[in-house]
């Protein structure tokens, strides 16, 4: 999505660890007018699949999975992190170690909110490792619902998240890959 | 907001200590369609003010804000939650006590995305002892931003944040006050 990719160019900031931070407009500060295209953007990109549901985590992909719930005109539910409640029967959980925090965490979903007949679009903004996408994916194949595919803003194209994905044979659509993100230079380099 | 009492009686579960659980459509699983409604009448109650950002808290609030900035054609930030870091120069922090967990927590937004010429309006979810939205107004006023005024989607009228704000002078419209919950009956009482 050209219009990301020079929206990251343009107030992205590539930090220690290659991550970047794009908080003016994506996790912190929210441009809403912007994130309606991503909305569109996705849904152009999912259309032709039943969608019955947007499946994100909190907190930065929720305003992403709001605007693509609006196009699906669909309801999303966000999994929420946490202490694990020890295999509570109300909850669906995974858990999740993160790449920036360097911890793990337990995302859950509260049972009542998956259903078997649920076709599934997970939605995230950033996919590294995969490592809340897996627990996501882990989420929704433990309610036996359908995984759809995958919606990632920004994708680190340099970590193996989303080739790993795309090998299981998950549709995975990332509107920008970042092949390279070089903190001293302070350049990002997207593959084509 | 008639159609969110309805919305309250039909969905809401009575837990103990008077909470109200909405998880159903409001902070776990979202109507993305019925927030669009909620947006669109806290438009219509501060359409006549000039409101430049919407400022509300991770992680509930965040789709509830998302529809109003919609509706007002702004940005939104959401404060992010966590340990203090240390009266950093970067952020404007502040200390919340959650009445649900019972715990205190630090509250920050990047200094960068808040500014003295800003007219910002709070959005969150639940009011009860007002703590969340006095940790945000305090951001606020440590911005030097206008405050122009707090919109709730449920407030708990038998607890007292509401009523401080108003004795302030704050500007706050709750689209739902309850005043009774009864965890035994599972009845809730709303303020007319």
């Amino acid at each position: 999505m050209k219009e990301l990719r020079e929206k990251i160019l343009k107030e992205g900031k590539v930090c220690p660890n290659n991550i970047v931070k794009v908080d003016s407009f994506l996790n912190h500060q929210v441009d809403v007018s912007f994130l309606k295209k991503i909305g569109a953007e996705f849904y152009s990109r999912f259309k032709n699949e039943k969608v019955d549901k947007i499946l994100t985590i909190e907190s930065s992909g929720i305003a992403i999975a709001c605007f693509v719930a609006e196009c699906f005109n669909c309801r999303l539910v966000f999994a929420k992190k946490g202490k694990s409640l020890n295999q509570s029967k109300d909850f669906y959980e995974a858990k999740v170690f993160s790449y920036t925090k360097k911890e793990e965490y337990d995302i859950r979903v509260s049972k009542e909110f998956l259903n078997e007949s649920d076709n599934i679009l997970l939605i995230d903004d950033f996919l590294a490792n995969g490592a809340a996408l897996n627990g996501l994916a882990k989420i929704v194949e433990d309610a036996k619902a359908n995984l759809v595919g995958c919606g990632i803003v920004i994708e680190k194209g340099f970590q193996s998240g989303g080739k790993e994905l795309r090998d299981k044979g998950i549709h995975l659509e990332s509107l920008a890959i970042i092949d390279n993100a070089d903190e001293t230079k302070q350049t990002i380099e997207f593959r084509n």
